[in-house]
């Protein structure tokens, strides 16, 4: 029977590859690339590197599976979201069964977890509900970003006994959510934290975490300091045409 | 300069170690052992067996250092647990002292990753604040409890779009956190899951998560479903003589 791992590489350090990773690395036929058609050079090379560094076994195929694309300004949100979502999981069911023999063993390598905002356990989940193919498949866990932004930063994810948050710069704009003391904010474009200055936080800031152009700023967050990684994150996004960025919003219990 | 490390080992499975932990393991003289007195020999053996299997360079030593004992019906809490904090990091420093010379390497090894609800950092930071004893330290992140039970549920963390929270058991008891839809819980001993049955909750459990006596268990959060987990978990404690486990709770977006 096919197989097929969803493979978490860590969020830009390829040492955060795991002993697992490696070892599944090693057992895959196809690696299946989603070519979004706007993927930077940068991580195109890291994960070439990656492949490179630690793929002892030879032959294995490289597959760019296409993106769908995307209605960015429907009549009907739901529906268009729902259509795209189905032609994503048609795009890999087509490319399982034309890419990926009966005895064959796939992979998707994920930025970061997979558990933690990346569609690729959902799309492997809508393929196998589709029916049409079948097939095993195994999660294999990856540092987060957010794991790898502390540990660079030194710092806790939670404080002591207190709750921790995970959330996107769209629901961070509604407020500070209720009850909890550390936010850790992804997919955020828009800079939210500059609407919490001035509140008693600290923020612990990192972009390209874990690769060279890694960037780390923290401190009190203070409109001075929010202006000036608004700079930075700026200014790194022109010079590198990408940003990969996540923050820690702390208020000290 | 003195150099120590904080590496994450991951949540059970040596196979979650990461290329850098064991890079990093590899470059140690000494490793810190807290000995909680309560250490379970499963834990031990485990911890034997990633040394054994990872670390190939000769001589390194491993140092237990006593965990001071803890008041546990203090007539001041907040004063009891400062005063242990206090003799925890004076342990420490002095386990760094005694057993660390000036060019050599230390490392605490920490389960699951150092970020989220463990001391270890704290503790580091604590022993320098003192400033008797100095040098560099890293942290290594790893493979989380969560993540690990997650990626075995083939589930993920957030729904799309959606916050995600992390919190303890007796938090969970004051309530369903707001203005979330997934709540992983962590340190309960008391399975709190049980507060919110027949609330078309979906529960993802897992115990002694990557290891060869893992139990998964999920599904509508029903009466029945938390009854069968409580009789497992109860009769696995008793069987180990310990039990780690941790849970999603999950509300259908």
């Amino acid at each position: 029977m096919r197989k097929l791992y969803a493979i978490g590489i860590g969020a830009g350090d390829p040492e955060h590859l795991t002993v697992q990773a490696v070892d599944r690395l090693n057992r895959v036929d196809v690696f299946f690339v989603l070519d979004k058609g706007e993927e930077k050079a940068d991580l195109v090379r890291l994960r070439k590197e990656i492949l490179d560094r630690f793929v002892t076994r030879p032959g294995y195929r490289v597959v760019l599976v296409e993106d769908p694309p995307r209605d960015r300004t429907p009549q009907d949100y739901r529906a268009a979201v729902a259509d795209w979502h189905a032609a994503r999981a048609e795009a890999y069911e087509q490319a399982i069964v034309s890419s990926l023999s009966a005895d064959e063993v796939g992979a998707f390598l994920v930025w970061g977890d997979p558990s933690l905002y990346d569609s690729t356990i959902a799309l492997i989940e809508a393929v196998l509900a589709r029916g049409k193919v079948s097939f095993e498949y195994e999660v294999v866990p990856g540092i987060s970003s957010i794991s790898a932004l502390v540990a660079r930063h030194r710092t806790t994810m939670n404080q002591i006994g207190r709750a921790v948050q995970l959330t996107t710069g769209r629901r961070l704009a509604e407020g500070w959510p209720e009850g909890v003391d550390d936010v850790f904010v992804l997919l955020d474009a828009h800079t939210t934290f500059d609407r919490f200055t001035s509140q008693g936080l600290t923020i612990f800031w990192g972009a390209y975490v874990g690769t060279p152009d890694e960037i780390l700023m923290s401190g009190p967050l203070t409109p001075a300091l929010a202006a000036e990684i608004r700079r930075v994150r700026t200014e790194a996004r022109e010079r590198h045409g990408w940003i990969m960025d996540t923050y820690l919003l702390r208020r000290p219990a």
